[in-house]
């Protein structure tokens, strides 16, 4: 390609366009080619240009509704200039070739933001000519440059410099790119707006559309065998890759699935006492809220399964401390996969480094985000097809239904909602028993993943006593129905005192009855937390 | 909005247009502006049109890149007739309004899938002209009507007939709604084709777009406070709502879960002998296949774990038969919530009937469609991103290295993968113990979800044990690590013979050791099964 001659620049963001024009006609000797607004901010600043208007002799019309939708400039854009048909063309028709675009949309995704604005201002806000421009550059790459973003100002400067006025054919087609992929999210976000015109009162919306950037390979998906990355979604502010790796291994496709899940729980458990979460396989290993310390918190997460453990994704809802850290490495049977926190004390993270493998992560305060985070949908595909529901953000308690004769004290209400919680998070059916310490409560059994309410429950008191805890005088928070009352027993006969449940099974006055037969306390809560 | 009077029909899917333009001239006196190829084909039969290029008085240049990018046809789509200003613009500079647009793009999704087009054959067939028509019509929907599909000529003459020449707003929007959901599309494709030229050697793609389509809202979510709905990707071929219910109530956000898993351990079995599968929570809660018959398939499936087969999801390989569909309905203690077939005996769907709730799907030959249904990755979000990977679809056995002096005979062989397939569906860290019977093998115990390799072998024998299974002589597969012989130690205590896993751990000597001292087999088949 030839030296950039002539380039056309209509932007809406004006940031930066007078030092980039200045420096292409300066540094270049570019024709600039320009509309309205930009015209004049550019002529202001000492930049000669050419009015489109007077270019191509055609008037602005319907208030710029139409300023650069002309042969002589869509023809100057689109020509191949290496075809001897096209020069041929161009002479005849006196069409000469454009060899850059500079421009950029009307911003229609912060106009719909407006709540002020009317249907008839964010319409005004759909941009006609600037995708027309970029598109065609864009198509024509081969030919002609096309800058859809003022980020891109200095990087194409930079070429422009090194490259004696001219870019590369790679740095053409990747800005090529960028122009469909901006477009691509520009008219989706146009056909969400108008589908929720057209069905204001669906929860749902008709069309879908998202769209990814590529945040990291992976070196491998869930097996050795599958290829998988991992990415942003373009229209989140935060995500979980928001958080930043401060040392060791890359993070995998597992570890991923079990941050996601473990920085869930530390929002669910809210950023007030010290909470440890530990997950393995999506699913939480052992999770404790200390009112005093860190370490206590830890030790007793550690101790629901120890065994599991093993490789575990250690989260943490606050700045973690040196005592913490010096527990977490110098525990020879300790193995920590990944460790989560929003902050870390100087001396804890000297520490947690002399693992050289162990990834370690931090967000300041990412308790703040929490509603971003949640601000969009959940998606899981499925072959061909994708379900999609809005986040379980709800509290876990829909009402606090005491069912039982046995009352239910403040300290077991408070555990029983502990374990309902960590019960939320692990795999369905899932059972998970709790139980108060001096200065916290933790889990001390988590069933989870089971198909049947009643294996769940054993497997839970199996796995307890199977690490020495006793389970006299715990709580027992579970996801399952029951529609019989075997789940509830199974619970009351290794000790389990307080129970809570969903609830809404039409043979609830069985469990109900046999509660009053044990002794023990049920309560429903009316909210549901199955997780798959 | 006044009648038609004005329409510009440039199309390049000829499909239907010639009667369309015929219905809109002769029925509705719509005066009809068209471009070169269109234009001819129109005129042949005997519709009157005029140019664009004599309309505008410019040529069409540059092999017809440019044709309707011009001021008179742009502006007469974009003004605003309502607006008093926008009429004085249009007398003074002589632009009239033009009130439908027939538009349809370059098949730019066609070109790329042919082999033998260069990239410069599939840049040339990025349409310019024909999205900036619709687009500026689509955004002025008040005063345009936009067809950029053939499909809807249709609708919109009957609409025509019913009211006057007209169309409605509420129809206009629609329309526009379906031009900016095509471009969205239509760029992102485009994106992705020219990220797969920069990054040829990308596994995943930098960007990544996705297009759905509501199938249906569901009544909630995972939870009944989850709003929830179920789409289909706009790019997919085929789904899993490809499968067509014919009796019984709605299907919810959990059953597209549970079918999703179902159908792909179906097609992990494949078509061949009888094999039925029960799922529960997404994980599979027996699994048998029988050599001559369907009945001793579904009875050896439910015999796993009947009690938790309890509402559970049946899947069927071959046509459902009538003597199963009687063992499925007249057992009370069973309830089916979904059965889903290839195809159902005229005789069985009768007997199905009779209950009414029954959620019955059935798809002829689905088998057929297996590479159709894996040809796009499986998408999982997370807060704010999401994590990508093609489909597990390999073998899952990719080497059969017998690692113990125990040799593996050809029957346990058969039922070691049979478990392993079964292993692969559970969710992870997943043991299944099977066993032959007479006509078939199937699983007798599933132990699947646990955050320990031990525990899950424990749960499987556990369960098997309480089902009345006897475990001696049978077989276990299992996807977790072996990094102490505790997991094969716990099935051999059992009565196992044999053990698939997948091996390499560092310590694998280890299990190898242990194997040969209990004198049982151990083999590694190189292939993790991790699903979570």
């Amino acid at each position: 390609m030839a030296k950039i001659k002539r380039a056309l620049v209509s932007v809406f963001d004006k940031s930066g366009i007078v030092d980039f024009a200045k420096a292409l006609q300066e540094e270049f000797g570019v024709e600039i080619l320009s509309t309205g607004g930009t015209g004049r901010i550019l002529e202001k600043n000492g930049i000669k240009i050419i009015k489109v208007s007077k270019y191509t002799n055609s008037p602005e019309m319907f208030d710029g509704r139409v300023k650069t939708l002309h042969p002589r400039i869509e023809g100057g854009i689109l020509m191949r200039q290496e075809l001897e048909k096209d020069i041929e063309d161009a002479k005849s028709y006196d069409v000469p070739p454009i060899d850059m675009v500079v421009c950029n949309l009307y911003p229609f995704w912060d106009a719909i933001k407006n709540e002020e604005n009317t249907t008839k201002d964010n319409l005004e806000m759909i941009d006609i000519g600037g995708p027309t421009m970029i598109r065609a550059a864009a198509k024509n790459y081969h030919n002609v440059t096309v800058i859809a973003d003022a980020m891109q100002y200095n990087n194409v400067l930079e070429e422009l410099r090194k490259n004696n006025g001219d870019t590369t054919l790679e740095t053409r087609q990747r800005l090529a790119q960028h122009v469909f992929e901006t477009m691509s999210r520009y008219d989706g976000t146009i056909a969400q707006y108008l589908d929720n015109l057209i069905n204001p009162d669906a929860k749902m919306p008709e069309f879908l559309y998202r769209a990814y950037k590529k945040v990291q390979d992976c070196r491998y998906g869930e097996n050795w065998d599958q290829d998988a990355a991992f990415y942003r979604d373009m229209n989140a502010k935060i995500g979980i890759d928001s958080f930043k790796q401060i040392h060791g291994k890359k993070i995998s496709f597992n570890n991923f699935l079990d941050i996601d899940a473990c920085v869930q729980t530390l929002l669910e458990f809210g950023p007030d006492n010290y909470v440890c979460s530990i997950f393995k396989h999506t699913t939480p290993n052992g999770v404790a809220i200390d009112f005093k310390t860190q370490l206590e918190a830890t030790k007793h997460a550690l101790s629901c399964d120890p065994l599991s453990a093993f490789g575990g994704i250690y989260g943490f809802n606050k700045t973690l401390k040196e005592e913490t850290a010096d527990f977490l490495i110098n525990d020879k049977n300790m193995f920590v996969e990944v460790i989560i926190a929003p902050d870390y004390e100087e001396n804890a993270l000297k520490i947690l480094k002399k693992k050289k493998n162990m990834r370690i992560l931090t967000l300041p305060n990412f308790y703040n985000y929490k509603e971003d985070f949640y601000s969009r949908p959940e998606l899981r595909s499925t072959l061909g097809g994708m379900l999609v529901q809005d986040y379980d953000t709800r509290d876990v308690i829909k009402e606090w239904d005491v069912k039982s004769k046995r009352p239910v004290s403040d300290s077991e209400k408070y555990a029983l909602i502990f374990a309902y919680k960590a019960c939320k998070w692990a795999k369905s059916n899932s059972a998970v028993f709790a139980k108060e310490y001096s200065t916290g409560v933790y889990t001390i059994g988590i069933g989870a993943g089971q198909q049947s309410r009643v294996h769940v429950v054993k497997l839970a008191a199996q796995k307890a006593e199977e690490f020495g805890h006793d389970l006299k005088d715990s709580v027992m928070g579970t996801d399952s129905f029951f529609p019989f009352p075997d789940g509830l027993e199974a619970a009351a006969e290794v000790g389990c005192k307080a129970i809570l449940n969903p609830g809404g099974s039409i043979r609830d006055n069985l469990s109900i009855e046999k509660s009053d037969e044990l002794g023990i306390s049920l309560v429903f809560c009316g909210k549901r937390v199955f997780r798959h």
